[in-house]
């Protein structure tokens, strides 16, 4: 049974004149600060006031890489090659970088966002290509952020990067342990009760159970995945959190 | 009289499947290597290959920040709001610094292109706000690249940065000793020669003729702009250093 | 005393993910949609959207043209050449037209926006390439919304396009009948009352005081602006709308 | 036996500052130009200067649609949701038709651009979602250029669009009839004379020798496209042309 856990969040996702996640309020509550670079959100006045904030806080700083897509927001999954894809993923954590130490912090983690985290769940070449960049711009020992068993964690065991695997309370899981696709009715769980209820059994007991109703599913994660980009986030986050400290669970950032 | 001159050009200006200047060419021969970031110009893997053979052959990579605008190569002045500004400069000098670090190097100094070059000139809101920019990247003590006179340079000697004044041989300057405005005739000087014979005036004896052709105007610089986005460009670039050579100068990264 | 009055709105300005507006409200209230053409907002499939709404609902459809500036909104002037201006409007509003067609209406009319729309006031040449791209486009005779007074309207006289002079009665006046430009405290009126009385003076006397509290500031339109980008505009909007009818007077698109 | 054949190219392929295609030249060869709409490349002042010369030289004008990917050219696929696809591939056409118009001419056709192509060779749905663009933006009757046997031109027959049928004289065939991917040596065919002499072969006998050296495929095209973006390939073009025109083929635009 694990002691502690993480919360991260998508957080500085609104772009110039247009926002999206309530930054403020969930650097109140999430332990781990998933920054968008400018590729699928993220303006470069928006990560530098995140990236204070979080650093006041001491909220952790990660990286939010993702295609270079503002109007999918990085949700369309894209053939980019393996060269490219890497030296987009380092130029967003450099950038990224400038802010975190510019606060006296520093880019702590990387996690890929949208259609680049689904695609590096099954497609080796783009997570090695991920990993790459990853490397590139923090060296080894930088921990990543991705789903259990995907390529992407598999590439940076390998690739001696620091692999954290992360679950997601709000989303439905397939008796096999993946997440129910998005297209799929029910992929997401909406009540805010279920919600909560989940995120502490994935925490303290390291299982849920699966969209069929019966299967209970093993679920090691080091970290919480909470949305931040929908009405009402910013508060579910704060009753998860407060939840998981009931439950005698310490929250912070993963070692 | 300056026993040493630096030489600095632009490169990395291309942009995905276009290619501008020849990058490979004119690091054998510049000191300085001004790489492009991102907003006018220079994808993410051409920053990277520019990063690594600068590094490779010991020449000084430097920020070239602009306004963002790819459309326009950076040459369309913008009312950019001072903290967008320089958010938006330390965005691209992080990007840049992935890169430079990943090579084994550091992003030494930091030089706007096109229009910000220009406005800050005489404009000196925007002058401090590239230097803000500078500061929270890079810290106290960066030199940035400017015209001598400048606003620029003024804001960063107050902020204390390094102002290092940069000269153009291929440039006319006026009876004042400022630069003739590139939409008059005869802004630029197109006779190699005639570059190749002021470079060397500049360097060894800190004065050009002016445009009026008469007058004989100081010019107090210690780096020389080459340019390289022109055919011939990194064959005059060679001459240019061959002559500062043979000249007795010492051409070398300034101090 | 003008019989009839146009009421205008900025609509479709969200960009993928991002919404700002409240498209289809304000679609129930005004008479003239000006759609962002995706150069600082506007991304297709939105733009798609709104027409067909417009289209069925009987509301005019304009192009709302804008310097190429999504981090910005378009609120930044730029100094783009004259040529690449006029191309860049023209591209905006052929895009729109697609949509505006396939919805069976037209781009009936055009209106910079942000920055472009204040750079026309004062600036000449901006103010004859945005005639020249709405020509390019539209032909003559078409209708382009403005300030009375501007170089914007000068320029689309003298080149047989058909000015169309506008309000805002949210924007203070200055005694010499400007507006009170934005970064000056009282430039906006908030409340709603003021604005809705505001609105009808306009529109039926044909003047408003100015921001003296004292001057009656004379405004010929035959169009007043009302915004869409903030919380209760659509509301506001439609309280505008009934009470210019309460007046007397025909809410309805520009002849 | 054809007795006409029309050749095409990509034309309008620099951005701002950046130049690819040579287009003034080819322009003086091809019947049909397929101009670049700014996704992937083709900035409007040189959307504009193309359709002006082309119309002037009675050349047709074609949307070359493309992904919104200006960093990889279009070369790289997305994942693009059908109806976002569907209002994009409307909005570049309705942004070429502006200049088209202008220029006394009208958008003729419509060619999918790098990896859009060639993705919907087999990609029923976003083959299907091209379609629906081009019947958004130019309406039923529109001819579509696409590979023979690809899921584009099953989609355009369908919707009844004017199918297009194209080949490529410098491309390697499989024996199956398809083209040999790009990754695959040998996959682009280098020597002039031997792809002059497969222009003349495809558009005069309706077919090739594949990539094996013996099988002889049937290829029915009604269209030759010839590479625009290579040294020399305006050059090429024009021996192309000659040849076609010496074997008795008459060389003009698809009816």
């Amino acid at each position: 049974m694990p002691e502690t856990i993480d919360l991260n969040a998508d957080l500085a996702e609104g772009f110039g004149q247009w926002t999206l996640t309530d930054d403020d309020a969930l650097l109140t509550t999430v332990t781990s600060a998933n920054v968008a670079c400018g590729f699928h959100a993220g303006d470069p006045a928006t990560m530098r006031r995140v990236c204070e904030t979080a650093a006041a806080r001491g909220v952790r700083i990660g990286a939010q890489v993702s295609y270079r897509d503002l109007a999918g927001f990085g949700r369309r999954a894209m053939d980019v090659p393996p060269d490219e894809l890497a030296a987009e993923v380092a130029y967003q954590i450099g950038a990224l970088q400038a802010f975190a130490r510019a606060a006296g912090a520093d880019v702590a983690y990387v996690k890929p966002h949208g259609a680049l985290y689904n695609r590096t769940v099954d497609d080796a070449e783009q997570a090695a290509a991920v990993v790459d960049g990853v490397l590139l711009a923090l060296g080894a020992g930088t921990p990543l952020l991705g789903l259990p068993g995907s390529e992407l964690l598999d590439a940076a065991e390998k690739a001696r990067l620091a692999p954290v695997a992360e679950a997601f309370a709000d989303r439905a899981y397939t008796p096999r342990g993946t997440l129910v696709p998005r297209r799929e009715p029910d992929a997401v769980v909406h009540d805010p009760d279920e919600v909560v209820e989940r995120a502490v059994r994935i925490a303290r007991d390291g299982e849920v159970t699966a969209a069929d109703g019966r299967t209970t599913v093993p679920v090691d994660a080091r970290s919480l995945c909470v949305h931040g980009d929908t009405p009402g986030a910013a508060a579910l986050a704060a009753r998860v959190r407060d939840a998981l400290a009931a439950a005698g669970l310490r929250v912070e950032a993963f070692a």
